[in-house]
């Protein structure tokens, strides 16, 4: 399939992600340890590298303990 | 990677996108024309068949002008 925008998506996601996992003091391995995603995956969503599928952010959000919208939220219309 | 859970929010995203869709009064072809995916794909991902990207959750998104987040969000917080 053609792309014909820029993948915003996968950056809102990266910062969020990087920003929760501080907030949660969870290391990547531990976070791959808690959702059985590699670590190397996860640093890689991280840096906006991976296109996701939605059942990998669903596992991330249980393991995170949010509901999986809120991993994709822009922060700055999240309050 | 085991998938140890039932994947409840491709069925939120089949959900909200067959409503969506049908408040906006748009056949499964008008969207697949919109965001360039196609119909049969659209068909799949509104039965919960599909493990879509966020990159398609993105395209999706902009074709009914909304937030990709509002696609998998539930419907009964969603107010």
């Amino acid at each position: 399939m053609k792309r014909t925008h820029p993948g915003i998506l996968r950056e809102i996601l990266a910062t969020n992600l990087r920003r929760i996992r501080a907030e949660k003091r969870l290391s990547q391995d531990a976070l791959a340890d808690l959702c059985e995603i590699d670590r190397t995956y996860i640093s890689g969503i991280e840096r906006g590298l991976r296109n996701l599928s939605i059942d990998n952010l669903e596992r991330l959000a249980m393991a995170l303990r949010l509901e999986p919208w809120q991993l994709i939220r822009r922060q700055d219309v999240d309050h």
